[in-house]
């Protein structure tokens, strides 16, 4: 039996193996079975990363060409799926929309057989996410039923073509790759350990994506990078950024997008987000000093308080200038992450235990039963 | 820090504490906030109980009647639920209509306030999960569009008065009611667990509450009393049941229903709904026999294994002899266990910490990049 001290979040507490990825580990930030992410990053492709999180392998260039051709071809979405997001309202949160999205998907495509299915509903929600979410955001805002399939060779093209409806530039297909392949694992944290738990049930893959996607909706987790946009926005240029987060931070106010759980000196993906976020802010006429409001941030934040940008922080000026709209930013992450998930999963099923941990009890002792008659 | 060792599935590590239920605790099977099981399940109604668990105390008769009011008030369904459930096919798993219905429903009426709405939230999936599951259930398999609304006083006649489209009888309306006691909290177990790291990011209710569904459609967790029904449905008389079962243990199968985590010697909820099975199995002229085959099935496995039964055992046949499909057991158990979901969540918020184990990393060292031209 382990230790019960100090045990609160379970920060530290070991809840299993993997193979998968390391975070912080022996001073080298981040990899995905055993590539460092600034490698993927700079040199791969996110349809080669989503390849090794779900198939194990880097693939080579046949194989990398027939899983784009796989995924581009698994678009569609059916009929009982556009019909569920139509009736969500105008203002629904994105993320329920994928959590509503996923949840229909998997009445009408179940996994009833993990072991011969497992590998194509992963795939499927990998290429249907965007689908689902466009879909009702046109629909939502302008009533209008858009086609969701297209030939964009990538996961990310075919997000923004159908966010702008026009094809996209090279930029924000390079940027959108970069940022997926950021996002898309990161060991146990809480949506991957969410998905974990619910696969440990042996239950299906579907239930365990919807869990994820409610996890990571919370604003600990996978909205900071929304809330990072609300602050950078609400400065008017630079000075004025400073100023007010130092106020900010003297009335003890929470600043998203800024250090990290486990990492203690610096996030490995800020650096590669934050050029992306630089490139593009001058190819937008507006508010282009939106780029130079976050590096005064970023100074401020490490003055202040010794605090570095986490993977979010940058992010949020990179997608703004791609202009994609901040409610979308934490369904981005879905589509990302889904990789990783889908890899927990299966490594949970391979050696599965029932996850199923343990309270201290903190309430009353044995109280006698009082008939409602003689209560109050 | 903790101990890293043997926490495969967290067992035996605390996870966090709380002041709603005990598991085997000092030889006591079973409470909620200190009451034991038995004296609920004989003494309480299950709205009660619910109000205990959400409410933090058991209500005064004018408070109970004026929470089965309230309940009663909020067992309609938007239109939009509707729509979605009827996208959803025959074949559907009947926890995917809850987990589907549950996701929409959050986005109709979302909780954007947690302290101001949470109970309500809590009230209203507790008074329309019976509404959504038979909606769906008669429109899938007879294409009508039922009244989901009806003056029973308590949860559990609401459920079948739908079900079955007549007023239940007053023993079918009481072993609802006990039995949605029985299963309505129980600690740390996975879907609550789950439930618990959802909340922990500060996501909403009923991202809380689709997780949790998936985490209990897992046959490792809530599908025990359908496994069990099948095992008794397939034998014809006790003899059989009895020759069947140790052959089934000469091949080494896994036999559901029986045996528990963390009660060694009994598992307290079993004499109760027992004694509901027995009583119920006389009222039924179809395959009266299935309670002494459960029992024949009980004496069998004490004999050969040394197993006892868990509450899931004897449900399966108290359920049948009700008229209840086998697929919709484990949706009961979604009605009742949301109480106990309820509370944890509560309590989650009340003392919040993000739930994010460590991981114990076995994969491959630092690999070398090697560019697409070059692999394979």
């Amino acid at each position: 039996m382990a230790d019960n001290t100090n045990t609160a979040g379970l920060a530290g507490v070991t809840a299993g193996k993997t193979a998968i990825c390391t975070v912080g580990k022996k001073g080298v930030g981040l990899t995905y079975r055993g590539y460092l992410i600034e490698d993927l990053a700079e040199k791969a492709e996110f349809e080669e990363v989503a390849h090794l999180m779900l198939y194990g392998a880097l693939p080579t260039a046949d194989e990398l060409a027939s899983y784009r051709k796989r995924l581009i071809g698994m678009r569609g979405l059916p009929d009982g799926v556009k019909t569920a997001l139509e009736v969500l309202p105008r203002d629904t949160h994105p993320m329920d929309v994928l959590r509503t999205g996923a949840s229909v998907l998997g009445t009408l495509e179940p996994e009833t057989d993990a072991e011969a299915q497992q590998h194509e509903v992963a795939d499927r929600l990998l290429a249907s996410f965007p689908s689902m979410l466009m879909y009702w955001y046109h629909f939502a805002h302008n009533g209008e039923r858009i086609d969701v399939e297209t030939d964009d060779a990538t996961v990310g093209g075919h997000f923004l073509h159908l966010l702008h409806r026009e094809a996209p530039s090279e930029d924000g297909v390079a940027c959108m790759a970069t940022s997926l392949i950021l996002y898309a694992e990161h060991e146990f944290n809480a949506s991957t350990f969410t998905a974990r738990v619910i696969t440990a049930t042996l239950s299906d893959f579907y239930s365990a994506t919807v869990g994820a996607i409610g996890a990571l909706r919370g604003p600990l987790h996978g909205g900071a990078n929304e809330k990072a946009m609300a602050l950078i926005e609400s400065f008017d240029d630079p000075d004025a950024a400073e100023a007010g987060l130092k106020q900010m931070l003297a009335d003890k106010e929470k600043i998203m997008g800024f250090g990290h759980r486990v990492y203690k000196k610096a996030d490995p993906r800020n650096g590669i987000i934050k050029a992306w976020s630089k490139k593009l802010a001058g190819e937008n006429d507006y508010r282009r000093n939106l780029y130079a409001i976050s590096e005064r941030l970023e100074q401020t934040m490490l003055d202040e308080k010794g605090m570095f940008p986490n993977a979010d922080f940058y992010h949020a000026t990179a997608y703004h200038f791609l202009g994609i709209p901040t409610e979308l930013f934490t369904p981005i992450f879905v589509i990302s992450r889904l990789t990783g998930w889908g890899a927990h999963i299966f490594e949970q099923r391979a050696d599965n235990r029932l996850i199923r941990p343990s309270a201290d009890y903190v309430g009353p002792e044995i109280q006698e039963f009082v008939p409602i008659e003689n209560r109050g």
